[in-house]
């Protein structure tokens, strides 16, 4: 007689169909997904009146998913998942820059910038220089490394959001560091901002007791041959949402200092990158 | 100094954000869904490429959603998701007839018809006689209970799939029990069909060396005052698909005997269904 599905055998069930020839990868991944899958709806008890809410929620968040929203992405950062992945593939060793979430608003191709350029281009929100190293474990300067960095304006958007009132390019710019392995550059102090929250994610946090906010950030997409991309932001640590981001992106080691000069910029924060070689890790 | 997300406590870091004031229901189901997604991601090491193409996926089947198809309930059905839940909360007695998934083709206000008529509109297919009675625990008939049917035509597919070649009703009908309990109505020996397939979930089934048919099934919904909703099938017992049914809704006690009588049907399958008493379990 053969074993049907059954609420005590569910897993098997339909693991036990997978064919023989498949992608091993793929068998793993699904093997696994459909065991805690199951072990979710085991362990509330889901009802089917939540299963049919459940299936709502994610009908609509495909809905609202076009060029330039992605409300998959939001709902995977802001349940934790996009951060715990970032995490299991970028493990570093001790000295190393920690990475955080890339984020939605990186573009590609961005000016290349000489160093202490002034890359924001709007003239709104604080000065702010920003000035470091990028070094390799031992503390020795790294040549040639490319330094992409971009933020958001004074008015917490990021210039692709607002193509008609920035200008393009604002507070974006690469730069690629000397022998030094120094760097230095004009932004301004960055903001605080809400992800998206017109949508499914945002009915969501609402109803978790959760805001949309992201503490203030810089981003950083640093490339040298021979060591890890470093996808990185660095935080201003006084930044209300510090302990509260909505996408769990803040690590200790990110938060950079913001130190009042007043000139010629309002403020100067000093941070070094640290790259861990390919070789360490995977 | 705050305790940030980390690879290690990524679930507590995500769950102690939720507020006080929330929805308990809602906490315990999504501090669940937490924990179990994010040890999903850590069981498989998840990578951030797989991470993007499980994005994708998503957005596409959002994407393929509207009023007439579902690829999110597909999605559940196929990983054997809906059957769990379906089991989770149709746990009965010895005896009582066991559930199975509701499926997306039935459709409210079927015409009551009397006992013994046929609701095979369209003369296609194999005739068959199903006859049995609605009974309790006990065996006692029950009167006055409703039996919603519908199966697919001898080409495969319900009325509502074929709006323009089916006549309306076709293969479907409501019968409602007198003092004996008895049922019996002419329709066809169903057929075994492949759920939609021209989408992701089609796509995921192949790369998972699975098939997408269904092996041939009768749908019923019998609800009666005092007894719980009966949401099953019957299927045929020599269908090529039983034991690999892509939805997982096969049970040995849904297998109903079609016996070859050739007259005035081609087949006849006699069936009981045993109802369960809303106070016995939930
Ligand atoms: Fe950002
Ligand atoms: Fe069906």
């Amino acid at each position: 007689m053969p074993e049907y599905f059954s609420e005590e055998r569910s897993v098997e069930a339909v693991n036990a169909r997978m064919g023989r020839d498949i992608n091993p990868r793929l068998a793993e991944i699904m093997a696994s997904l459909v065991r805690y899958l199951h072990a979710f709806a085991r362990d509330v008890s889901l009802s089917q009146e939540e299963w049919a809410l459940a299936i709502g929620f994610l009908t609509r968040t495909g809905h609202l998913c076009h060029d330039e929203r992605q409300e998959f992405i939001l709902l995977s950062d802001t349940l934790g998942f996009s951060m715990l992945v970032d995490a299991i593939n970028n493990r570093r060793p001790p000295g190393a820059t920690e990475n955080t979430v890339f984020g939605p608003f990186h573009v590609e191709g961005a000016p290349i910038r000489h160093m202490g350029e002034n890359i924001s281009l709007d003239g709104k929100g604080e000065s702010c220089l920003f000035i470091g190293r990028v070094l390799d474990l031992n503390g020795n300067p790294i040549e040639g490394a490319w330094i992409d960095v971009w933020s958001d304006n004074a008015d917490g958007f990021y210039d692709v959001q607002q193509p008609d009132i920035q200008p393009k390019w604002n507070n974006r710019g690469i730069f690629v560091t000397g022998a030094d392995g120094a760097y230095s550059f004009v932004g301004i102090k960055p903001v605080s901002y809400p992800i998206p929250d017109d949508g499914p994610v945002g009915q969501m946090l609402a109803s978790l007791g959760r805001h949309p906010y992201r503490p203030a950030h810089t981003h950083y997409l640093i490339t040298a041959p021979g060591y890890q991309k470093l996808v990185t932001h660095t935080f201003v640590g006084d930044d209300p949402y510090l302990e509260s981001d909505t996408v769990f992106g803040v690590k200790h080691s990110l938060v950079a200092p913001f130190e009042r000069i007043d000139r010629p910029t309002i403020w100067r924060s000093d941070f070094d990158f640290v790259l861990t070689p390919i070789e360490d890790g995977r």
